[in-house]
């Protein structure tokens, strides 16, 4: 059964090394975007994938379903408009955060209509749709795609997942997350975000105001999650990841899992020389997916997430290429980083 | 005395050697653009410069920036819209010709009105204005900003010349070039273009559709231009450069002169190991530009330029990096390519 | 209707630029195979192929298939032995040839039995089999996969072509190629190979020994293809590339395809300043079965394959990245290499 | 109003990664130089800049022009002698240090005289001059040249500063610090140095030789630069970075700045993964130069400097390539390395 | 007098930065083995070193053989066999050990016997003779080839030393480590292995299995030195390095070294940000050999071993390239990282 | 017996690809010096090799002696001075040439005197000595070394050669060449140069100025040899390398060969494709060095030096890394490029 995810390719631009963007003249490209990285993850775990979406007919949108199908993703790709979607990122050092830098104008995606794919023959042998903010965030149609999708995706019978990635420079056409994003959310079966995606996607704030952060984390995620399981009645469980910035090297990187009746949380890793940050979230919906259709246990599918998504932190670029091997053997404790001979 | 080139600024992002676009993840980035190209010709020759257009407020735009004034051209340049202008560039070989994708939609020249530049400011002791057939191609608005200037730069007095530069694939907004072009050429002294530029700009045919290509290709040229200066009185001088194709690494080089008298004709220059031809026609107007501005005659100016543009085929990326005594150097004959040590 | 190749995969070293191998610390890796090479050219036409292989069960071979399945190559390769097949390349310029050191000792491929393989599955809607004479070349239980793959193929209804790519080198196991390839050339449909491939493959020579080389080639190569004919009856069309090595930079390129009537020849190009001349025989067999696939007549296909194989001269690497479209502008008298924007 | 430094300008050849000088044949090449640093950093921020120097005539010195320009900052900068100073970096870590092995013999420098500098131009619409003890340190000449103009900067009323950047290494024409530098001194307002700077550069110790370091630094450092304050009644200011150095990539980061009333002490950074570290001190002295134009307050202008030089550690290169933005967002506490996005 | 080593030499291909095998087309590669790190760490340290190996007589082969002339270790490596012994290594991050990916069947190495070399030549003015475990896990011949010489070198008097170095994934040609080493180890003065390697190479296991790791560390080893001790008459000195993995970036590290009456340990040096890491051991048993042939004291040998092996973990590749200077240094307590100008 | 060149080692640092300096920030070192290089193409030929010369006592000069010794050639180098000789090269294409910039001021070879060697043990076991024209032109005492070692290489009996290599920038000492070379050039038993070098080196030029360049080159350069051989009495053989520039990438190559008795000419090579001609000259001089030393006539000695210096322009660097296997295939006239596997 197939894992399917919906959403933007586009074609990340890093400057290499930790060099300010053209510092030197060169950039590394790699493909990207939160849903294939999602169903990157979730091949590399051995799970069937699909692929949604749009790219321009020439050398880079072809160069991407190249990518799509290196990395076992089926592609439902269609050609359309003339522009791949770009960014382009520097990585961050000490007190430096990375940048990402976006060029997200006149896409392919933003040309395609839900008319422009075989929904029935897309869903056939499928048991999982994932979408996340990011594409109802790019213009009207996108949000509408995205719209349509997920509800398909339902009368079908699948489970929806989505991470709700709130982007603020992303809602440029006009209107709000807020507006947008409940009437996608209320078609979902997981969600994942954090408080502050709940807050800009749903509208929904802590009460709780004084609450002090970290150590009672989770009984202030539970005063929240709760609201959100009130308003939205089809949500079965609610995902969040959980990181401290140290610094742009060092973060402090957990989650924790809700449903309606308990907050489980997951083991919470130390990671002091990041590789590449960017991605680590996707990892993270991807390790959860992937968690959910491999193990039997909330807890094992959690955990399995966070350590998947541990690992992502440790590779360069936005595709988490571990193995479930990698990932299980973190999950036994084996974090040590001993040479494997 | 300032020479002037306004136009858009481009990303040119380069596949490394003679690969295909991202068959390995590396893009080697260069600032670029046909006017940009110009003003750095000029620079490198000893003459001063002033570059008028738009970027993005961002890394890329501020980037671009440097890089003019890192060539001593002196920028004129606005923030305005969110875009940094890209192209993607594929090196050829022998039969297989170099590939140009361009991704020039809502980038930041489309953005900017006459009113965003101080004029009187950027024609203080300017005594050249240059403008190419890219700027009107790129939108409604860019071709209004070019006509503009060009008015604006003859009222104050300067040399205006336009390389008509005509690239079918840039011409999307719902006009043809010659539409638009012969509003703009009318206000320009010195015209740059081909046989093929000058049908699809001007709308201006050869009569003599049964000339024999090359022997007589002087004759044959006279008998076009002839019909140039009838139609555009205030034309006083129209080049040409002759570029024979051979493969995409070698091609024969000359180029020819007329003014309402008479033709010149440039050496021809055989190079058969090409390193870089992209921006070949932007050196040559830029060393025709420095040519008029550096010698006391037309034949010198056009051997000059066709020299310069000759060695611009020896250096990677758009710009022709080479020296006023290397091109001298070639002028006089020495093109042995033995080494300087 | 798949295109089917079978074989070695193996993992290409290539020192960077003209560097002698270790010159500096760097080598570029890309698969490759010369059947392999087939089936990604194949693909590049828009024809459908699978590959049958086998590699080590670890990161390398995990890369070999991720390769596979970028190019559209549906892998079916199974995993055995320990070993990646490896050679380490060498470019040549001038008078220095390239070279090319293989390291193909213990390979994966040794270790598998035709058992191994679903062979209804495989053949399963395909149409043609492409095999080579380097299979049987590594040790004898490839010559036997090979031989066995043959009989199958012709069984199932299959086309088989065989390119005898002769390498002496690596006939190491006890046997001379002329003892093992008659067996299997017995099976075949389309014969791909020159004369001195005929003649340590089959063992068959010419008796016209003083004939001028070059001239009448064509007359001296039909002399020799008519023996092949009359020994093997089964074969229908024997291809021959016609390569002149000038230099390591610089040869002369053509073919020429006979069937029992006649005997008909190629354009010839003339290819200056080569990119990469390893896989350039396996971009003609490649071009010649998307030929036949793809075109009515068998000029157009030895047209097609000697024009595609004539543009991968131009290309980095062993798989001949070029589409359709490119090799039909070549095969149109367009090989100018003037730059396509 | 424009600050202006004067001094060396080297081309900085680094080994890439943590590699040992030419380990794998590869250096990075990068203009530098303590002033030029301080220059760029003024310019980063918005000031106004020039460069006083020398470079040979050749390929070298002009691209080192060409580097000053393309961060705005405007070049003095006449050709002269015959080599381009040098030096060569290695980047070290953990326990073992970073190297920088210097080839300044004969350069360019040397071989200027006052007189080759038109001073009335300099000084025009200037307000700042800086200078460091490196250019004293290289030879009799160049000692002789910062003289004067540290003299005829105050003739014109600027404000002057000199960072002391003793380095031993360095004074090998026959004369120690201690002989040049007071001389210099005795001109500047603002001085830069620490306790090691102070006693080499001025020949004053501290009494207090059993103060334990660190925990009483400040009052340790308010004793020896009461005595500096004592000597040079001239000197305005003094400011000292702080550096603990745990290992190549661990280092503690702070400054303190005295007037003649009190010394207060800036921010500390705790700064783990040190990307290059340096051009760190010029960064400092780059970014009080800035602060103090900036800023109404010395703890303003000192929180910039220690928060600028902070984020020059996470910058490869010798130039503290960082934002006004980034420096003031990282005063406000913000240096948790988050992606921006 | 020499310090000879025996044993392969591979060529290692290592990923770029921290990349996963192959997911960039780009491999490092440079010559390693375990007794060619000893001695070129020897030979680092101005001792005089020789190595006996064997490569294939290729290119490859050729250059590990300038590789040892490099690193002025005097090569008795003859040509045998046909595969160079290779191995691929990926770099780890964070809780991602790094990987090792042997690829050693049929290399050279197995292709030599004793009778191959002048064994009267090689022990000239030799004084030690060093070998490791990996060297008999290869094959039958191997071991026997490294039986031998440590006989002839026993008989020559020379001192002899064995890094166990067990590995486990290297021990597949029928027999167990601890069915092979004994004999070996019969012959030695200098055992160099941790625990693990004790218990897998000689089958001796602590009794005391209750003992808590890490605080009471020296007294657990010294209870199995004692049994190793007992066993082995001949055996005169054992050390140990002893490596606590945090991460990949972060370990601890430091060393004990035993001889029949006590047992003493060197200073701990904690390492936070490691380069690389392999050929760490290596380095160890290269710096205690040169320790024991440099200073008087088993005390001065084991710092010197602690701290050269120290700052290997901060030089990329497998050799130790650091100098007497720097390790002396860092013996004596500057570990601080400080520039060096 | 050993071939023992004496000279200056020189860090060359080339611009990457066709770049010109400093275009892109990347430099790619390697050492050199036209002594080293003859002596690494006779170590390449299987000749046993020397070098005498001297670096400064750094991480640079420790790096030089590597080099010698990774190609076979002993290192007799001592440590004066303070400086590595340097060059930076850009390399052309077309009609634009290569170009040296040198950078040979206060190096280490000025540093040392005749007694800082010692000369019976250099020349023990020696039968050569080859000096050039490049040692005597950086200073006087380089210029009193070499004529000291030329005396004493003909006291002990060994034959010497030296290479006028006459480079004009080079000789800024206050003499010109035609003072200083004769008094070496006497001590001499082989001479290489062109036409060129002997009127600038000796002051000897042709009186038959009308000769038509090219055609009559033999008889041309025999009256020119004729009128050397009667003024230096010792020569016995001179050789001239025959160059002819068609453009940076293509050259003509030959040379010819006299004694008192006849001219010889070698077979001429095309090198259409040049991938690197910088240490050409060197190539031509260690080619006949070995030629002598390898071969029975002056006819093979001389066709050996020109193919090998003819593949030495297919080699990047300036070492010539062809084996004698591979000069002797060019020599029997297998030229064509043909790949090797």
């Amino acid at each position: 059964m197939y894992i399917i995810g919906m959403g933007d390719l586009l074609l990340a631009l890093r400057a290499p090394h930790n060099e300010r963007l053209l510092q030197t003249p060169c950039l590394i490209p790699a493909f990207s975007g939160a849903e294939m990285n999602v169903c990157v993850s979730c091949s590399q775990f051995g799970l069937k994938t699909k692929f949604i979406g749009a790219v321009p007919d020439n050398a880079l949108g072809k160069a991407a379903i190249k990518e799509l199908k290196k990395e076992s993703v089926e592609p439902y790709v269609v050609f359309a408009g003339k522009r791949m979607s770009l960014c382009y990122v520097e990585k961050g050092a000490n007190q430096r955060g990375s940048t990402v830098l976006y060029d997200r104008e006149n896409i392919s995606l933003m040309y395609v209509v839900p008319a422009d794919y075989n929904w029935d023959d897309i869903f056939k042998e499928a048991s999982w749709f994932h979408i996340t903010g990011i594409t109802p965030a790019l213009s009207q149609s996108t949000a509408e795609l995205a719209l349509f999708a997920v509800k398909k995706a339902k009368e079908k019978g699948l489970t929806v997942s989505c991470d709700l990635n709130f982007r603020k420079k992303l809602w440029n056409y006009g209107k709000q997350a807020k507006e947008v994003m409940p009437a996608i959310v209320e078609h979902c079966d997981v969600l994942i975000g954090n408080e502050e995606d709940i807050q800009h996607s749903l509208g929904i704030v802590s009460d709780n105001i004084d609450t002090v952060k970290g150590h009672i984390e989770v009984e202030h995620y539970k005063e929240i999650l709760d609201k959100v399981f009130d308003i939205y009645p089809n949500i079965k469980k609610i995902a969040v990841s959980l990181r401290t910035s140290i610094s742009a090297d060092h973060n402090r990187w957990s989650a924790l899992l809700a449903d309606r009746g308990k907050v489980i949380t997951a083991k919470s890793y130390d990671i002091k020389d990041i590789v590449d940050r960017v991605g680590g979230g996707d990892s993270f919906a991807g390790g959860l997916i992937s968690g959910f259709n491999l193990f039997d246990t909330d807890e094992d599918a959690l955990e399995f997430a966070t350590a998947a998504s541990c690992l992502k932190h440790s590779v360069p670029g936005d595709l988490n290429l571990v193995s479930f091997e990698e990932v299980t053997a973190l999950m036994r404790g084996d974090g040590s980083g001993r040479v494997q001979r």
